[in-house]
């Protein structure tokens, strides 16, 4: 059967809604995807340890719940894979570490659980770098995940299986998560939507500190409607998660109207003086065209984003000594250099050091909080730089400026991470060699609706770029 | 003039309406009150920095408004007094500290804010240790609060000034703080109630990390409904503090009707095998009756709650390092050797051990919220031992049991800091001797409204407890 490619190149939103009206069956679109899967995959190493029988089974299942009225629920019949950080039950789930090569979970992560309840499909994982260190994916147990407008090109990551995976049409939705851009730099180099929410929208239960407001998960898909589709399944309260906001996800289903017109725009084109490659500089310069294009007064203004990148470096390091100090304890030959240098540089940390990195976030957010109210929006670019070659492992330089860690290329985003305001990563243009270019909307604590509806509207104004699918040639 | 005693022991809330039926007016309610602390005051020692021309000048002025007409907020004409820890605009401001002896700030602090712009009067500032450090209050610029129930023993801390005050009738609501219990204690030393609400209910825009969950402001009063009224004032977001929950403050002004017929008690007699001294337990034995009378089942149960102090004291001297790391260096032979051993502690803590605490915390949040659910609600005695006497630093020992740390003798009420649920700390009894003794109600997370509705209930069946008033003679 050939791959119904039309099918697996629908928004999420018409899938779910065709399998409730039994336009489509589960089993034909999870068939469709597994199939698409099987013939573009090779070439994006996007999707990892996929389970296609199991999946199967399930769409029959599904398909049985929906010919016996069952109330269905909104993702219904839908094929995911999910992040190989995070756990799935039965399905194995490495981290991209050697370590973990044949691990398999006994429980689903929460986010998981509330994709099955809702109805999706697990069919696989997606590729992340090895504990998801980098915004390029690549690891010793899967390899790298090219991106599928450029197959010498990085997908970005460390959600790069995931964006890679939405812009193939191998798959409508995806989870991701963020931490130094991990969502919003593959969408970026993938040509496709991700949101980093607020801290507490989507519930984690993770061990380590509940109360870090930097590490979040958050939905990836071809379009604002459908990353609030997921949004609305993955949001919500759990008592496990003490940041967990209180509104039902639900809520955040439905995308309001919004027009730019009249609205302020604060465009920020270097996130506080960090260098950018030319090629995406020029395609600010066209984001802020079609923005006035749009009735919006555009505002050229630099956030004062001080003391973010010693606060993100600080807490990133504690983080990394939380996470994995066992493991590089234990197995130092097995965790790649990168893991094991942010590790002793969290060992190295004085409490000093922690407790004025808090600080200096809590001054970040408070700073930047009140500038966008002053806005309707801020807006910036996502990377510093396009796709690069997939054979690096980071960019060493940007415009000339040598990058001194190894995720110092990512301070675009991880400036705003700093922040802890939700930022929704959108597609903005192309370089003149066809690669991608996003665009970073930031919006109000917690303001993950207002955001959607103004990501909506743009997307409207750019969807001769929304449109450009990547020329995968099966392999 | 004689003291209108009658007045000043009234509920807050029948104030608030008498002020606004202008049945009494804000002068004279203010007047009695400054006329009560002149008298009063010298004995306890709880209300320091009185301002009492300018509380009578807004008094004046409130009594105008009222005349006018004017839209009338929830604290009109109340006089309160606030925690020296906190900023007062043009009151002097100590933090109990003899650095900070002259000091006037030129804003107030968030909660201030909130309570004058309800109406509410500030007549002058409450007593607290040095830094807030310790539940004894004493400090250097002030000396001691005493206890009006017994003036030879401590009040609590570090809100022991705003409990005495409240217990004396000086005042009738008052601002409390609580890291290890500066709300409960002093609440449990001075036969008064007190919350400890979660995380986020109560603004902070204070410096340091807007993300920690254990350092909380709250509301104290005579009464779970006059608690209530000023946490409905206190409550509600703000663009500054990035925990704050969402709902607005108002909303918590109303105590739903609450029965213990037919409710499971979870009673923890240890706080997870903590040394007591015989006469809390003997008061124990009696709220285990009195709920049992009102138709309770009555589970004894013993949280665990391991991990749970060494997180405490972990997290605590990383919150010290950030406050007072500063001032005991600039000024080491003015701050009082348990906060220059706190920050001491607290510098010499690694990366790792911070990480450490950070996990331990939320697996104690995760243990105590699910054991919390399967309950209607867990209770524990407030303190160790009932009010010492007020020359002791801390208490050395308890039930035998030796107290290493200046602060291990709190550790019934930093355990449950540490599970970062909210508190809500009730009169309970009376030794023989006639010192008040304190129960601590743990609710579900968020779950302040329930956890004052069951309070009001309680009330219901101590209110021989409650109506005890302290004898204390002017001096």
């Amino acid at each position: 059967m050939p791959v119904d490619e039309q099918l697996c190149a629908w928004p999420a939103q018409r899938m779910a809604q065709a399998v409730r009206r039994r336009e489509v069956s589960a089993v034909e679109l999870v068939s469709a995807h597994l199939d698409r899967i099987e013939q573009v995959n090779p070439a994006v190493n996007a999707v990892v340890s996929l389970v296609p029988e199991q999946a199967l089974a399930q769409a029959r299942e599904a398909d049985a719940r929906a010919a016996r009225g069952d109330a269905l629920g909104p993702l219904h019949g839908l094929p995911v894979a999910i992040k190989d950080l995070m756990d799935t039950a039965g399905i194995r789930t490495t981290y991209g570490s050697p370590i973990y090569a044949d691990h398999v979970p006994r429980h689903d992560a929460l986010i998981v659980q509330r994709m099955r309840e809702a109805g999706a499909i697990v069919v696989g994982k997606t590729n992340t770098p090895e504990f998801g260190a980098g915004s390029h994916t690549f690891n010793p147990v899967f390899g790298p995940t090219r991106n599928p407008y450029a197959l010498d090109r990085s997908a970005g990551g460390s959600s790069g299986g995931a964006a890679a995976a939405l812009a193939a049409r191998l798959l409508p939705l995806a989870d991701g998560s963020d931490l130094g851009g991990s969502i919003r730099n593959p969408a970026s180099f993938c040509n496709v939507v991700g949101l980093r929410p607020s801290a507490g929208r989507v519930g984690s239960t993770r061990p380590g500190d509940a109360w870090d407001p930097a590490s979040v998960l958050g939905p990836m898909a071809r379009s604002c409607a459908d990353v609030a589709l997921l949004l609305s399944v993955i949001a919500g309260p759990d008592d496990r998660a003490p940041l967990s906001l209180p509104e039902d996800g639900a809520a955040l289903a439905v995308i309001a109207p919004y027009s730019f017109r009249g609205a302020r725009v604060a465009l920020s084109r270097t996130v506080d003086g960090l260098p950018f490659e030319p090629a995406v500089a020029r395609v600010m310069d066209q984001v802020a065209t079609r923005l006035a294009g749009l009735g919006a007064e555009v505002v050229e203004v630099e956030p004062d984003l001080s003391g973010a990148d010693e606060a993100f470096q600080t807490l990133r390091s504690l983080e990394f000594v939380a996470s994995y100090a066992t493991e590089v304890r234990a197995h130092p030959a097995l965790v790649k250099q990168s893991v094991r240098d942010d590790v002793a540089w969290g060992m190295a940390l004085t409490a000093e050091q922690i407790a004025r990195a808090q600080a200096l976030r809590a001054e970040v957010f408070r700073r930047t909080q009140a500038l966008v109210a002053r806005f309707d929006l801020l807006i910036a670019p996502t990377s510093q730089l396009p796709p690069f070659p997939v054979e690096w492992e980071y960019p060493r330089r940007i415009a000339g400026v040598p990058m001194d860690r190894y995720y110092t290329w990512q301070r675009s985003c991880t400036r705003l991470t700093t922040t802890c305001l939700p930022v929704l990563a959108l597609p903005a243009g192309f370089t003149d060699e066809g690669l991608p270019v996003g665009v970073q909307f930031v919006g109000r604590h917690r303001g993950e609706q207002r955001l959607l509806a103004q990501g909506a509207a743009w997307e409207e104004a750019v969807s001769d770029i929304m449109a450009r699918q990547p020329n995968v040639v099966p392999a």
